[in-house]
């Protein structure tokens, strides 16, 4: 019952002799010391997953690990922002030494695939959690943000929506008909791609942004009450994969129309701009084979409006997800 | 069971509407984006407390956000640094309206004693836990660290030792024998001081440094081990304040060795520097009003020696505390 720096774990599990050059000194002391690139800003996020609230209980480490640092990497990326710097606290039980290697592995490989340098953490029993913070660069000015749409401007997502909601559903159903929908789905699931280079180009075209974890409708809907408008979407031009138009035949039961909408974990961004900057925007997406597609535009409603192909609005009986909505 | 920026939480109790010149945009878009001054050096920590772990579960609300700043206040100290930005994970059981409230308006005053603005944050459904990451200001080259004690280097520490760890052992005692102790002891166990102010000035007569969180021996252990040297320290030197020395009248069953040695959570500094500063050190402590004790030198041994009145070395079977020793 006293606090601990938990010298031993730290030094064990996660002392990866990286070395950016901007790091006088990573873990290992009281605090680690960085050096920032001048005339940058600093972009920072952090993000916790709690066991059986973000993720299921049965989860593998290597997936808790690659999805910690990808949802705040999307945050980053949803600034246009460099990743640079993590810090983690990780909360776990007791006897898990064979948990906490593979967890350190992948969370290693992940650092290494985006240039991140660990930089301090701390470990400490308890139930599992694990609190990412990402420190990433961006040039003053250019950070992409959630309160510069503007009425007129168009709307598009990366990627395709729904695939990860799909594959939360579809995890726990035993006999899988269909190999391509598993596959799709939960790897999306559990190992989806934040569009971080991408992102950090279109800074050139795009100013505002967001990335989509609590679902569609949730997401742009912060980017439309910061922004002060309102916005309609087009339902029959939203992606969808080959495997979530196909899931139909096989679970029948599920409400896609709210996947769609709504499914948080997706992880793809938003993004909003001034229809002279189109053809870049889709000449940049194409040139890096990532899928780009226009959803619609922003009004002056105050709402946000999803249309169907007869131009007729679908009323929404679906939000983004949000705990605490009683506090 | 899907991620989720909680935004409704962070904006209703975390959104405090203080303004750093050098924030760009604080809480409420994917990243905040912060400035750093030039030419200095980030200093960045990051700390978890459990309840049931870090702190009992009855403690106030107000208590752990002072507390779950203090201790990384108190590691920004041990390097020197100025507090400047501050992220907050809250994870936490639903329906806890009145304790949110508590919480936020006492962590709004501590960000406010220490001139840190609170820049991002994240709050989950859980098991109540605490992340606090904090980033500061030193100049290149001047923190302190854990790797530069050379022999013959004097130690001293600031403050008291123990009265935390008497607090938490008397906590539950019903009725208190003696107002002081009470008061002295809870009081340092729940509102530790951060040796901020004192840290940033003391850098100019020592480079060597660390908070006593863990306790003396394994502390200063963490100082010895980075520096691959031993040390002596003198058992009757250390510094217990009256109420520490009055408490074996009434609690008679304590190890107050132990509590002295190796006890936690009091965040006093731990300095290590060489004798010529000594008269500069004591001077800018006597200036403010803050309490220094030399309490023993850096040697050649590869071990920390305990020894008492006689020049006799005291057994230590004691040691930090520290969770995971089995892994």
């Amino acid at each position: 019952m006293t606090a601990t720096t938990e010298f031993n774990l730290i030094n064990k599990y996660f002392n990866y002799d990286d070395a950016r050059e901007d790091v006088a000194l990573g873990v290992g002391d009281d605090c680690a010391l960085l050096m920032p690139s001048p005339g940058k800003q600093l972009a920072v996020t952090v993000d916790t997953l709690v066991a059986g609230v973000h993720f299921p209980e049965t989860t593998l480490p290597e997936d808790i690990a690659y999805k910690s640092l990808a949802v705040s990497l999307s945050d980053l990326a949803a600034m246009g922002a460099e990743p640079a710097w993590a810090t983690l606290a990780l909360t776990l039980p007791h006897g898990r030494k064979g948990w906490l290697q593979a967890f350190s592995t992948s969370f290693k490989e992940t650092l290494q695939t985006y240039g991140v340098q660990l930089v301090g953490g701390d470990t400490t029993q308890g139930p599992l959690s694990v609190t990412v913070q990402l420190t990433g660069f961006v040039d003053a000015g250019k950070a992409m943000r959630r309160d510069t749409a503007k009425p007129k401007d168009k709307i598009y997502v990366t990627g395709h929506l729904g695939d990860a909601a799909l594959g939360l559903k579809i995890l726990n159903v035993r006999d899988q008909p269909d190999a391509m929908i598993k596959s799709t789905c939960i790897k999306k699931l559990n190992r989806p791609v934040p569009r971080v280079e991408f992102a950090q180009r279109v800074t050139a075209y795009c100013s505002c942004a967001i990335d989509i974890s609590d679902g569609l409708v949730a997401d742009l809907g912060h980017i439309l009450k910061a922004s002060a408008c309102g916005a309609r979407i087009y339902y029959d031009q939203l992606p969808a994969s080959k495997a979530f138009r196909k899931a139909p035949v096989y679970f029948n039961n599920l409400d896609y129309e709210e996947m769609l909408l709504a499914g948080g974990d997706d992880y793809e961004l938003c993004l909003v701009t001034a229809e002279e900057n189109e053809m870049a925007l889709f000449s940049l997406a194409e040139s890096m084979g990532i899928l780009l597609t226009h959803i619609g535009e922003i009004d002056t409603s105050a709402e946000l409006n999803v249309i169907n192909t007869s131009g007729e609005p679908i009323k929404l009986n679906v939000s983004g997800y949000e705990h605490f909505t009683d506090e």
